[in-house]
């Protein structure tokens, strides 16, 4: 089967019984993953979601023995040294896109068939957040990684689901009011200037805005029509769908 | 007196034992916070560490009333709406930083005999993480608002201690292994890339590198000499020290 959704678990805080519930709400929209990663000591955090594990990678000096005892061997996966250039979770996007583009049509020029808006694939990642705000950053930062190949990248905690929108590249992200994370959406640039943002269908809505970064102009607004839609004309942006 | 270093008490997440804790510590290390402004909720936290606020500001629509009705009318300030172009930590910032130029030398041309790097300023922002990332993405950002005025500035909580180097700006950090915040120190990139990025006395030193962003390569380095330095030639980066 083609690999379209990953799902990757990673070494952050996890609130185990928001990610079941969440989850579970995901497959009631009809949002599903067919591969599913656990970076280091994620496999802990997977186990105790009780998700099926396709992947595990890591130095798993952290992870629990006997957690680790029921999985390796049974699932394929990586060893990695504790120093190295790449964090756990960069390894694991570079699997799951890996997977994506040797799995799914869009970017397999043996599979043209497949090279339909449809086939949308996409990486979300959870654990990328906690107490430890290098990581954190970093975690967001990495977003980059999977936005630049066509595919649409997620990190979801309890309070958060977080996005980036990247011109030229991705030019729009679409909210609708009924389907949205929490009742905030915030925008954060990555870039000095982002160009022409637009922001339709919110509270305070926005035309063609040049958004400066180390501003807080484009906190805690809120979608008022059916849907909310944020385009940008040049530069790089987080898009934070939060509560509280 | 001269204000030259200001501690900004605002509205997200503030883990008060720490606050003492690391006030008490803040001062056995000689460095002490000549002006205090609590931002909207950062109130009800300034009250339990029991801190003298100079300054209060915030729509303070979620402020407990009696903590309120203590300070109003006691402590100078100002009440915005909760709807406004800038965040009450902002708004916070902006505050602080003409304290700093009204009564600091640097920036104050009637006063030139204070225009010594020996009469620092600084800017520490508390309470400004927590689980709203949008929130926190955005006060880190406004670092910037600070480093651009030539003043030093902080944003700190149990885990982390941020800076923000910027070049043209700022260009050198110095973190001594004895005072430093945490076991960790890790630069994530706020430019698409930092170039000549060097950090001497580290596990893994850097010499004139150029940092991208949205990779995790500077993230989670030691200290290994007596004093770690960071230094570069043009971009934008973050600098943490942080703690498990």
């Amino acid at each position: 089967m083609a690999v379209r959704n990953v799902l990757i678990i990673t070494g952050g805080s996890v609130d185990i019984e928001w990610a079941k519930g969440w989850l579970e709400r995901q497959k009631r929209a009809g949002i599903t993953y067919d591969y599913c990663i656990a970076a280091d000591s994620g496999l802990v955090s997977a186990d105790k979601i009780g998700v099926t594990v396709d992947y595990m990678l890591g130095d798993y000096d952290s992870v629990d023995e006997d957690v680790l005892a029921k999985y390796q061997g049974n699932v394929p996966g990586d060893r990695y040294p504790a120093e190295k250039d790449y964090t756990d979770t960069e390894l694991a996007i570079k699997t799951a896109l890996d997977k994506i583009k040797a799995g799914n049509g869009r970017n397999n020029p043996e599979d043209p068939g497949e090279q339909s808006a449809a086939l949308h694939a996409s990486v979300t990642v959870i654990g990328a957040t906690g107490t430890r705000l290098d990581h954190t950053l970093a975690n967001i930062g990495l977003l980059e990684q999977i936005e630049r190949e066509g595919v649409d990248g997620y990190i979801v905690d309890a309070h958060n689901m977080i996005r980036m929108l990247i011109m030229p590249g991705k030019d729009m992200v679409k909210i609708s009011s009924r389907g949205q994370f929490g009742g905030y959406v915030s925008c954060i640039a990555l870039t000095p200037v982002v160009h022409g943002l637009t922001m339709k269908g919110f509270k305070y809505p926005l035309d063609n805005h040049d958004l400066l970064q180390g501003v807080s102009l484009c906190v805690s607004n809120e979608i008022t029509d059916e849907e909310g839609e944020i385009s940008l004309k040049e530069g790089k942006m987080l898009v934070l769908e939060t509560q509280d």
